[in-house]
Formats: structure tokens, sequence, C-alpha cells
């Protein structure tokens, strides 16, 4: 009993030892956290202004081929390394170099607004993860931590940052652990990210920041509570496999035709421009407006939205002209996110498969809208999570099949192309 | 773009891959997850039994040094390797070697029913477990699968019968990856595992099995949803840390108690008499009978069980209690799960500490509940995940903070000794 007693004490040792340094932590965490919860908070009301501008000037479109070769001038001039984005952040992760520069944070801040306030069609996770990580980088150099201690600061800036701008604090932390490698979860940093992500969300709502709701009114029957309808069930299986095909080629499309534009268009403001005039041309083709900025509102009442595919209505293809609109937008070097796109394109996906399958429409325009975002990112645990979050946990296990299917399907290369291959998926 | 197409459809490819060897797992798993999901309605069938005989005849408490000791002397006799129990099962998807002997399966299985017949205080997660160990180990060798797969079928049966027994499928899916290691999930086997424990479910549900079901009323104010109470929050950590340290004593009790018995009481059947006995005098001393059995219900009302502990009351020392009877009976050797106990020493201390930190009494039962077991298993993830199934999504803050610093406060060694360690917590 003896020796109980020494490995106890041991342990309570230890605990001291965690003790001291989460104070530390506490004392480095609570204001990054803070400062990257308040810069998201401005960050959305920006867009909603961008947005809700471009909507009363809707002219402004026009003006997106200059906007975006600005921004890439801007950021060949005076970027450095920050062009590289949240790919430069997971690197930083894994073998910590030269750090991620602060001016990245005002660059992809005021870069993400311009595309949005013209009308490209982008995300703003991007944005926010790199604000987190951007800040966290500076205040990891400015305080001289270790290549460990940093590596733990940047990994809770970004979940900061995810949290705080989609008001998903579990899916944030998850998600700063789950994007560094496909098919491993390491848990050093589960505190802190998770301490960052909920600070960093509290400061946001806090400071008035609205997210919008998205509703499932679908519930399974109660006589078997969670796990209900075999069929169901294996309709979401299914489109599993479609959303992960989808966020497959996504994914692709952007690596390959950004490389290709690359390729033609070395001089990067030219191929913004040309990027700018591509999306133009799309507007006039497509004779709508609708795949434009985020697709959370839209100026025309009736026109696509991510909510509205949570009612049933008879759109089959909203999800590959968004896809299209994005690719063009993203390839061609405008700042912003895929995160947001992909809500869309999943939301999408799923409110047709629910015509197809014959499923609740809102439901499976839920269960795209995490499991596009699972499949493309690699992050099916984050988005498990995530869907909770947003819908509720009546529909935990379609959620679940949904995003890890989807995760399956969506081969090794997803939107971030830094991201390691711990375990191969088959 | 035609290396897109190519890219493309070599990944079509290896999804064909995929749907042919899913299709083959599907003819694998779903008999036996459906097998493993029948064999836990029985056995919690036989639980109930069990429980109820106990009730409706006190004195055979007085026959637990008999019954334990019969059980270890067949163990002894003509267990094998069965003795090992969910040690022997970790270790063999670790390093596939001589298989789980199908015995195993009936051993744990009587030997379970016995205990609680009895009146020993012990669990049924390991039952399961091992139930779903063996027969998918019994399977791999009887159909010449390889390594690898035995390891994923082996995994998946585990998934099987936590997700089963519990009626928490995502949590069992998540548990088999999780228990493997500590600090790390690796997701080789994420859809087998997803999709046995749902088999296995349903399976259970259908045949009638009930599980009790745990109410938390305790909702956050609508005005900020998800997060709102930072001092509520707070102390949710704080009861972490307890969670944590109580999850630390109860392993390492049960880890040196049991060597020091195996020292001191080498031949098993004496061991478990005397087990019995202490149990017995466990009884006359503290004149209670409700830490015997699961602690799920009492013969007397108002005896503490752990749905009691959701309501408020001034029972403060009944974790320490449960945590006594349940190490004097499991390190002797009487077979059983450590898991409800478990359940019953978080949910026991979580009433009191609400009751010490003026907090919600139903939500820090809960958060014990889930959050002893997330630290003694080193599974925080699957016990977030139970925690949502169990209680909803309203607090599913609180239950992973609760769970993540209870997993961070626990030490390395956990309750199952052959997990591995692979990214230390600290």
């Amino acid at each position: 009993m003896s020796e109980l007693h020494g490995n106890f004490s041991q342990n309570l040792k230890n605990i001291g030892t965690v003790g001291r340094s989460l104070s530390t932590w506490l004392l480095l965490l609570v204001p990054l956290s803070a400062a990257i919860g308040a810069l998201c908070a401005v960050f959305l009301w920006l867009l909603d202004w961008a947005t809700q501008s471009r909507f009363h000037y809707p002219n402004i479109l026009y003006l997106l081929p200059v906007g975006g070769a600005a921004v890439a001038w801007i950021y060949a001039r005076f970027g450095g390394t920050s062009d590289a984005g949240n790919n430069l952040i997971v690197d930083e992760i894994h073998t910590p170099s030269a750090g991620v520069p602060l001016r990245m944070a005002p660059l992809v801040f005021f870069g993400t607004i311009i595309t949005h306030l013209f009308g490209g069609s982008a995300g703003r996770e991007g944005t926010a993860v790199q604000l987190g990580g951007s800040l966290a980088s500076t205040a990891g150099k400015y305080l001289h931590l270790s290549n460990a201690q940093t590596r733990l600061l940047l990994m809770a800036g970004v979940a900061a940052g995810f949290g705080a701008v989609f008001g998903t604090p579990l899916a944030g932390a998850i998600f700063a652990l789950e994007v560094l490698a496909v098919g491993r979860l390491d848990y050093a940093g589960l505190l802190p990210c998770l301490l960052a992500s909920l600070i960093a969300d509290w400061t946001c709502h806090s400071l008035g920041a609205h997210h919008t709701l998205y509703h499932i009114s679908y519930v399974p029957p109660a006589s078997a509570p969670l796990f209900q309808h075999p069929l169901l069930l294996a309709k979401a299986a299914l489109s599993g496999v479609a959303f992960g095909l989808v966020a497959l080629i996504f994914a692709e499309a952007n690596h390959k035709f950004g490389a290709l534009m690359k390729r033609l268009v070395p001089f990067s403001p030219l191929r913004a421009a040309i990027g700018g005039c591509a999306v133009i041309a799309l507007v006039w083709i497509f004779q709508t407006r609708a795949y434009l900025g985020l697709g959370v509102w839209s100026a025309i009442p009736g026109d696509p939205t991510i909510s509205g595919f949570f009612a049933p209505s008879t759109d089959y293809w909203s999800w590959a002209l968004k896809l299209l609109f994005t690719v063009v937008t993203l390839s061609t070097g405008f700042k912003g996110g895929e995160v947001t796109p992909l809500f869309f394109i999943g939301a999408a996906l799923g409110h047709a498969l629910a015509g197809l399958l014959n499923a609740p429409t809102d439901l499976f325009a839920g269960l795209g809208f995490v499991a596009v975002f699972a499949a493309a990112a690699n992050t099916p645990i984050a988005c498990t999570l995530m869907g909770i979050e947003l819908f509720g946990a009546a529909n935990a296990v379609p959620i679940t099949i949904a995003c890890w299917v989807a995760y399956t399907c969506s081969g090794h290369h997803g939107i971030y192309l830094s991201q390691r291959i711990a375990t191969p998926k088959h």
C-alpha cells in the first residue's frame, strides 16, 4: 500500500505541475483568445456590412477584378509567406520554423472583406484560422516560447478562430487537433484548444455577433431513442458517399485549377483579375447572383441560401453551381475560406438528395452541411460535434454516419495540402 | 485538366475497392454484431433477474464467497487465457497472436451473473466487451482472416458490445478506437466500429432491452446558446479535477490491491472467497446493501442509486463507499466490469460536489457519470459523446470540459493496463 501511496502522491505532484503550467497557460490563453474572439466579431460584422453593401449597390460586382488584383498585388508586395495561408499554419504546427507573420492577420482580414464586398464566392474559416494563427505565433515569438509551447499556442489560436467564427466551440477545439493529420487525432493540446475556443466564442457572442441558426425539425420517433430507422440511416450512408465525392471534386478542382492558372498566368494580380472577370461571366451565363458571397444571405427573396435548403423545393443543381463559382474565385487567388461555400454545397446537395431519396429535407440538408466539410477537410469528428452543436443531439446518429462515410470516400488530399497523412483511409 | 480527370477516376476506382471491401464487411459484421447485440440483450435481462432475485432473497449474499470461489476455480481449471479479460482483447488488437478464446464468452457471461446474483459490486461493460471480442476473434479464426482484418473485427466486436450494453452506439464506436492507446485516436476501423455498434444496439433494443434513462433538466438560458455561464463552466472544470483524481484512486487501488492479494493468496478460489467475506463484512460495518450490485436499482426505496444522484440530497460519501465495495469485489477476482460502478461513483461525487459548489445537482451528477469513466478508461471523446447521447446536446460544453479535464488529471495508468501510451498527457 505504501507503493500505492507513493504513486498517488507522485500523481498529485504531477497535478501540481499541471496546475502551475495551467495557470501560465491561462494567463497567456485568456487574453489571446479574447483578442481573437473580438477580431472575429468585428470580422463577422464587416462581412455582414460588405454583403449588405453589395446587395445595395449590385454594380460593385464589376469592380471584382480590380479588387482581386489589388489584394493580390499587396500580398505579392508585402505579404511574405502570408499567401500560403492555412497551409503555412499547419506546417508551422508540424515543424516550427520562421513562424506565421503578424501581417497575415490584417492582410487576410481585409483581403476577405474585399472578396465579399465585390462578390467573390468564398468563406470565412480560413480568415478566422489565419487571424488566430498569426496572433498566436506573434505572441509566441514575443514571449520567446519553446517550439513545443509555440505549437500548442498555434493550435489554440486555430481553435479560437474556428470556434468563434462559427459559434461552435467544441468543433473548434477538435478541429485544431484533427486538421493536422489525416486519420489520427493526437490529444496533445486538448485542454488549451478547448479553453481558447470557448473564450473566443464567448467573447465573440458577448460583443453581439450573431450566428445564423439552422433548425432540423425532423426528430426520430421517441419509441426507440436515437436509433430508429435502418432505412433512413442507409439513406444517410448513401448520401455520405455523395458528400464525400463532391468534397473530393471540390478539393481536387481547387488544387488542379489553381496550379493550372499559376502556370498559365504567373503574375498574381492578373490572375485574380481574370478570376474576377470569370465570376462576372458566370453571373451573366447563369443569370443569377445567388452564388456570390457566403451564401448565407440573399438579396432576392427566394434565391438559394444555406438556410433555404432546409425547406423542400425542386432545386437540384445549386450545389454544382456554387462549387463552380467558388473554385473560380478561390483558385485565382481571392482571399477567404472554403468552409462556408462547403456548407452551402453540402446543404444544397443534401437538399437535392432528400428529394431523390424521399428523405426529410431539413435533416439531409443538415447532413450535407457538416459532411461535405468533414470530407473536404478530413475532420470527421470535429464535424460530427459541429452537427450536434448546430442541430442538437436528436439526429446525432445520422450526422455521424454521414460525416464518417463522407470522410472515408473523399480520398487523401483535402482542401489543406499541408495536412499530413497519418493513417490511410483504405 | 486531364490530370484532374485521371486523379478523379483513380479515386473512383478506390471507391470501387472500398465498396467491394465494404460488402464483405457488411456480410461479416451484420450477423456478428446482431449476435453480440442479442447476447447483450439476454445478458441485460439476466442481470435484471439476478438483481431482483437478490432483492427477494437477501440472504443469498452469504453465498458470495462460495459463488466467487466457484467461478475462480472454473476460470483456473478451464479458462486458459480468459482471465486476462479486457486486457487480452486490447493486446490482441495491438499484436494479434493466439487470439481471444471462445470460452471467454460463456465464462465471463455466467461469471458476471453470479457476481451480481450474490451481491458483488461490479459492472457490465467488461462482460459485453469480452463477449464481443471473443465472438469476433473466433469468427476471424474460423474464416482465416489476416491479422489486419482480425484486428478490425476485434475492434468492431468491442464497439458492438459496448454500444449495445449501454445503448450508446456512438460512444461504443469511438470507445473501441480510443481505448487502445492513451492520447491518440487512430481512424482505422472508424466505419466498421460504427456499423457494428449501431447494429448491436439496434438488435438489443429490438429484443426489448431497456436502458435506464437519466435526465438533466438543467438547461443553459436560451439567450446565448450552448455557452453561457463562465462560472458554471469553471465549477465543471474544478469538478473535473476531482473526477480525475477519484478515477486515479480507483484504478490504482484496483491494480495495487489486486496485486497485493495475488501475492498474499496465490490460490484464486480462496482469494475470491476472502473477497466475498470482505464484502459481507463491509455490509455489516456500514449497515447497508446499497453499494452491492450495479447500483442502478435499489431494494429499499431511498437507498442511493445512480438515478437518485440526479436529485439533490445531503449524501456526500456514497462515492467513497461504492469505490471501496467495488475495489474489494473486483481486485479479489470477481467477474464483471468497472464502468457501471464508475458511473455510480461519478454521479455520487458530482452530486456531492454540486452541493459544495452550489451548482445544479442533475447536471453535476451527469458530469461525474461520464467524466470519472472518461478519466479511468482514458477515453475522453467516447465519454463526451456518451454524455451527449444520454443527456442531450444542451449541456455539451460542460460535459466536454468535465471529461477532458478529468482525463488530463488521471495519470497514465487507467483501468486497462494493456492500453499503450501514445501521447503523454503532460
